[in-house]
C-alpha cells in the first residue's frame, strides 16, 4: 500500500483504488498540479496515475481566481517589459501542464461533464483519455479573445485523426460531444453513465497497466513521447540507446517464469524518476 | 461591407455572403490564385475565406491549358538545365498553393463533384474541408505518370487518420467518395445535397469563425501551422514568444464585457498581414 | 515473367500471382527478410510486393529460436559492454524491418490470424495493411517485460488516427480485433474470410498499383516516407529536387497516348534501386 | 555583354567589370534590394554578383529614412495589433536580406569603412566577404535598445569560428577591425588599401567563379545553404536527389574536352532561377 | 546596489564589482549552482554574471565528494534499474549546468589555472570565456573511463572553429594551453597575468554589457541560444515573433535621447525571468 | 597483436604500427573501402584507425577507372530513369565514405601531397586530420562541371571555422596549402616533412587514443557525431540514454586503480560494433 495521504491537497483528494494506481480527484486544478505530479513522478510504488474530477458538472473549474492573472501581468510596464512578465506566467503554466506528459508513469484522464479550455490542455497532456457519455468538450479560447497557449494547439492535432476537424474545433470554438470525441480519436472509449462509471473504467484500465512490467511501461511512455517529436530513424536510434540498458532488467525472466508457472508475474519497482 | 469587386477575376467571382466572409467561386483555378490570396491576406476586413467551385461537375477544371506546361519546360536543353527549368515551374506552383496555408485568414474549402489531382493539392492546403454527398475524390497523379508534387503527398497524410489509407489512395489512384473522405478525416462534414448546400454550410461555419476574436483566430491558424511542423516543446516555446504580445490585445476585455452585457462582442480588425 | 525462384527461402515461398507482383508467404519471418527484400528492391521487374503468412493461425511465429537471442547477448560482460552487444542485435533487427520501408517497391501486408509483437513491427513498416475478419492484433511486448524496440513505437502512432488508442494499446498490451484495427486506421480494409481471401484482396490491390507508372509509384512511396519525417516545406523542397528529374520520364506521354488510344499504357521498368 | 542598365537604381549603380560578373555599388541599401536581387536571380547571363558601397566612409548609410519606420508601426493600436504591424515590417526586411542568400548566383561582399548594424545583417547573407584593411565592424543593435532581428544573430555565429567571440561582439556591441574579422573567419581576406582595392579583389575572385561551370556553381551554393541547416545525412540525401539530374549536364564533358585541348571551357547559361 | 548577500553560499562568495554585475567566486562548484543561478535569473537588478574561481591553481575542484556519486547509483539493482538511477543523476547534473545557458542574463566565465573535465562542461555553458595566460585546459573524461556527459561533447564543438581539434582534444584527453584555447576560439581573449587579472578583464567586459539596454541584452542571448539549435529560417521566424513585442520597449527612445543629450542612457530593469 | 593481414587489399596495405592501431595505406582508394572499414568496425582489438596514402605526390589517385562511371550510368535511358541509375551510384559512394564516420573506432587521416576532390570528401568523414607541410588541397569539383556530392559540401563547412572561406574554396575550386588548412581548422596540425613524418605523427596520436578507455573512446566519437546533427538539448537527452548503460563499465574503476598504482590502466575490448 502506498501512503497516498502525502498527495492530498487543498483542491484535490488522493486515493489508491487498485494496487500501485494513484487516483487524483480534483475540484479545482492547477497551481498544486506541478508539485504533486513531480513528487508522484519519483515514487516508484505508483505505477499508473488516474486523473478525475470531483465536480458534478465540470471536469475542471478553470483557473484558480485567487491566483494572479496572466492577463493582468505587468500592467504598468511598457509593452515589451509587460510581454516578458506575461511570458513568465505562460511558460510556468506550460511547464505545469507538461509535467503530466513528462512524468514517469502513464496518466489516464477520466472525463465527464464539461471540459472546456484548460481541461483540453490538461487532458491532451495525459497519455489516455476516457469519457462518460454525458461529456461535452470545447476549445473555447477563441471565444474569449485569445489563442490556446498551454498545449492544446500543439498536442490536440497530434492526437486526433482529422486535421480538418482539429482546425474546425479550434477556430469555431464550438462544443463537441462524447461520440464525436471518440470518432476523431481524442478519447479511447465512451463509457455509459457519468463520473462514477468513467472513473471505474479508468481504474480498471490502470490496473491492467499496473500489472505489466514497470520497466516496459515507463520505457513505452518515454519512447512514445520521443517518437512523436522525431523522425522514425531518430526514434529507432534513441530506442536502441535506451533499450541496450533496459533489456538487462530482470522483468523479462520474471515474466517468462510466471507464465510457465501460470502465475501473475511480480515485478520490482523501478526505483527512479525519468 | 468589404469592397469585394477588387478580388474578382477572369476565372472566379468574389462575394461577401456574410460579414467579413469572402467567398471565392472558381471555374478554373490556378494562375490568379497566388495573387488574389496574397492580396486578401493583407485585408483585415476579411476574416474568413470560403473557396468553392462554379462548375457543375468538377471542383476544378485542372491546370489552365493556356499556361505553359511544366512538362514542356526546357525541352531543348540538356537534362540538367531542363531540370532547373522544370523546377522553376514546380516551385512556382507549390508557392501558389501554399498561399492558402500561409494566408492570414482561415480558409474553408467547400467541395462538390469530382476533386482530382490539383483539387486535392489545393484543398489540402486549406484549413477545413466540407463536401457534399455527391463529392468524389482521387489522387490521380500516379495514373498519369508522375508523383503528386505540389503538396498532396506532404499535407494529405498529415490530415487524415490512417497512414494505410493515405498510401493506398496515393499509390492506387483509385476514386473515393464523400463517406470515405469523412471516415478518414479528410473532410469535417458531409453535407446532404450538392454545390449549393455545401457552400451554405461552409458560409455558416465561416460566419461563426468571423464572429470570434480576430487576434485569436489568426493566432490559432498561425500556431497550428507551426505546431504541425515542430516538436511539442518547440511549439510551446514559439507560442509563448507569440502570445506574450497577443495577450495584450483588447479582445479579451471586449469579449468579457460583451458576455456580461449579453451582447455579441465587437472586435477591431487586426490591421496587418501575417 | 519474373524468375521468382531466386527469392525462395527456407522459411518462405515466392510466387508471382499477377504481372510484376511478388508474393512472399512466410511461415517464419526474420533472418532472411533483410537479404530478400534488399535483393527484390533492385529488381525492376517487380513493381509491388505482397507479404503474407503460410501459417494457419498466426501471422508470424515470432523470432527464429535457432538464432542467438538479443536477451542473452554478452551475458558474461560488464553491463556497459553487454549493452553494446545487445545494441548490436537491436540495430540489426531494426535495419531488417526497415528494409520494408526503404525498399524501392510498395509493400502490401496481408494479415490474418494472430499478429503479436514482431508482427506489428513488421506490418507497420509496410505501406498498406489489409486484414481478414478473423485477424487479431496485440502490442504484447509490455506483457513480457520490455518496450517494443524494432519500430512499433515509432511507426504505429504515426499510422493510426488516435493518439489515445495508440498509447492505450501499447501500455495495456491488450488484444484488438479487425474491426478496431480498421476503425483506428491501422488497416485499410477488413476482408470477409481468412488467409486466402485477404491474400486475394491484397494481390488485386497490388495489381492496380503494378499497372500504374513505375516512376510515379516508386517516387510516391519515396516522397511519402520523406514527408512523414519532415516539415511540409522541407517535403516540398525535396519533392521539387526529386521531380525536376522525374518529370523528364517517358511515362507521362505513354500514359496520355494510351488514354487517347483507349489502351492500357505500357511502362518501362525503372532499372534501378532507390 | 549583359545589359546591366536594367539593374541601375536610385541608390545604386550596376556595372559588369568582368564577363558575367555584376557589380552593384550602393550609396544607400535597402528598399530596392529585394527587387533587384530577385530580378538578377533569374538572369542566367549573370553568374556572380559583387556587392560594394559607393560611400567613402561607411559600407551602408543605414535604413532609408524616407521609409516608414518599424519602430513607429501601429503606434495608435493596442499592443497586440501593434505587434502584428511591427512584425509585418520585420518579416519584410528579413525577406529582403534573405534574397542575397537565396538568389541563384553566389554573392561576394566587398567591404570597406564602417560596417555597423544593417551592414552586418546584409553581408552575413552573402556567400563570401572580403574587406580592406581600413574596415571596421560592429553589431551595434544592443547599443540602440534592440536585439538584431534581420539575420545577424542567426547567420553570424554560423559563419565565424568562435562561439565566445560571436556572443561577446553581439552582447557588447564593440567595434572590431579587419584583422579580427579575418581571425574569426568572418571575412576570407583583408585587402591592403581601401574601397578601390577591395572591389578589385572581389571582382577578381568573382571572375574565377564565373569561369567555372554554372551548373556546378549554382548547385554548390544551393547545396551549401541546405547543408548548413540540416544534418549531414539529410544533406547527403538532398544532394543525391539534386545531382541525379545535375550530373546529366553537358558541363562535365565540356570541361574535359577543354582540358584536353588546353582551352578554357565555355559553358552554356543555366537558363533558370533557383 | 543589489543585495548580493542572498547569493552567498557555503562554497562561493557573491559580490557586485560593478553596477548590475554579479561576481560569483567558487572554491567548489556544483550542487548549489542550479539553485543560485535560478534565483539570480529572476533578479532584474543583475544584468550580467561573472563566474570565477577562488582557488589558486584550479578553476574548480571537481565534484563535491560529499555528494552521492553517479557511479555508485543503484549498485544493488539489476542493470536496467541501475541505469535509471544513474540517468536520474546525469539529467540532474545536466540541468544544473544548463541553468548557465538558460538563465536570463549573459554569463562571462573568467578562467585561470587548470580547467579539467567538469570545468569544461561548466564554462562551455557560459556565453563568453576569458582566460589568463597561465590557464590550462583538458577534456579529461576519456582518461578516466567515460565519455563526457554533462555538456562538453554537445557545446564545445559548436563553440570552437575546428572540428578536427574538437575531436582530437576530446579523444586524446590531452592538455591544451591558453594560446591554443584562443586559437580555436574557445576563449575570446587571453589576459596577461593570472586569477586577479582575468577577473578584472571579465568585470570590465561585464560592465560594458550591463550598460547596454537590458531588453536588447536578454533578447540577444535568448535569440542566439535559439539560433544555434535551429535553421536560419526558423531562427528568423522566432525572432520576428519575439521582437514584435520587444520593439515596443522604451529602450530605443531612451537610447536615442541619451545619445542626442550626450549622456549615458539609463534603462529600466526588465522585471522578469526568461 | 591483431591479425591485420585480413585487411590487406589489392589497392592498400594494412599494418599495426602500435598496439590496437590499424594503419591502412592506400595507393588507390574507393571500392574496397566500404567493405574493409565495415569489417574493421566490428573488430574490438582495433581501437584507432590511421588512414594514409602510399603514393608519393597525391593523397589519392581519384576514382578507380576500372569501375563503371557515375556519369555514364544509364546513358540509354530517358532522363528520369537515367537519374535513378545515377542516384544509385551516388548513394553507394556516399555510403562508402560515410563508413569512416559511422565506424566504431576513431579515424585519423594523415595527409601529404595533393588532396583534391575525392580526397576532401574522404578526409572530411574522418575524425581528425593531420597534414605534412607539403600538403596541398582543393575542392576541385566545380572546375570539372559538378557540385561535390559525396560529403564535402555537408561536412567541410561544419569542420572549418569560417563560413566565408568554406564557400570561397568550394566556389572557386582554388588550391590551398597546409598553413591555410591549419588556419581554418581543417587539420589539427601541420607536421614538418612529408608522407613519412605525418604518418609518424598520426600513429603517435593514435597510440594516445588507443591507450584510453575503449568504452570512453567509442562513446565520445558516437556522441560527437550525434551532437553535430542535433540541438544541444537533444544531444544531452541522447547522452543520458547512452551513458546510463556506459557508466556501468569496469573502465572507471580500472582507471582509478591504475592511477593509484601508478600503472597504465589495461582495459578490455568492447566486443561489439556500434
Amino acid at each position: 500500500m502506498v501512503d497516498v495521504s502525502q498527495y492530498n491537497g487543498k483542491f484535490h483528494l488522493a486515493s489508491e483504488p487498485a494496487p500501485h494506481v494513484l487516483l487524483l480527484e480534483f475540484n479545482r486544478f492547477w497551481m498544486e498540479l506541478e508539485d504533486i505530479i513531480n513528487r508522484v513522478s519519483g515514487n516508484s510504488d505508483i505505477r499508473v496515475i488516474v486523473v478525475g474530477s470531483r465536480l458534478a458538472k465540470f471536469f475542471t473549474a478553470g483557473l484558480d481566481v485567487t491566483q494572479p492573472s496572466v492577463l493582468a501581468a505587468g500592467n504598468d510596464l511598457d509593452a515589451a517589459r509587460r510581454a516578458l512578465a506575461i511570458r513568465g506566467h505562460l511558460t510556468h503554466f506550460q511547464r505545469a501542464i507538461s509535467t503530466l506528459e513528462l512524468c514517469t508513469q502513464p496518466v489516464i484522464c477520466a472525463m465527464h461533464g464539461f471540459s472546456l479550455g484548460l481541461a483540453i490542455d490538461l487532458s491532451s497532456a495525459c497519455d489516455i483519455r476516457l469519457c462518460s457519455e454525458d461529456a461535452k468538450f470545447g476549445i473555447m479560447e477563441v471565444k474569449v479573445g485569445l489563442a490556446a497557449d498551454i498545449g492544446t494547439l500543439q498536442r490536440f492535432p497530434k492526437i486526433v485523426g482529422s486535421g480538418s476537424k482539429a482546425r474546425e474545433l479550434a477556430l469555431t470554438g464550438r462544443e463537441f460531444n462524447a461520440a464525436e470525441a471518440k470518432e476523431i480519436g481524442f478519447v479511447s472509449e465512451v463509457v455509459p453513465g457519468s463520473r462514477k462509471e468513467v472513473l471505474e473504467a479508468a481504474i480498471k484500465m490502470a490496473d491492467v497497466i499496473a500489472k505489466n512490467s514497470p520497466i516496459a511501461v515507463v520505457s513505452t511512455k518515454h519512447l512514445m513521447n520521443h517518437a512523436r517529436d522525431h523522425s522514425v530513424q531518430e526514434g529507432l536510434d534513441y530506442t536502441a540507446a535506451w533499450n541496450q540498458a533496459m533489456l538487462q532488467s530482470e522483468d523479462t525472466i520474471a515474466s517468462m517464469k510466471a507464465r510457465l508457472a501460470k502465475k501473475t508475474p511480480v515485478y520490482k519497482p523501478i526505483g527512479a524518476k525519468l
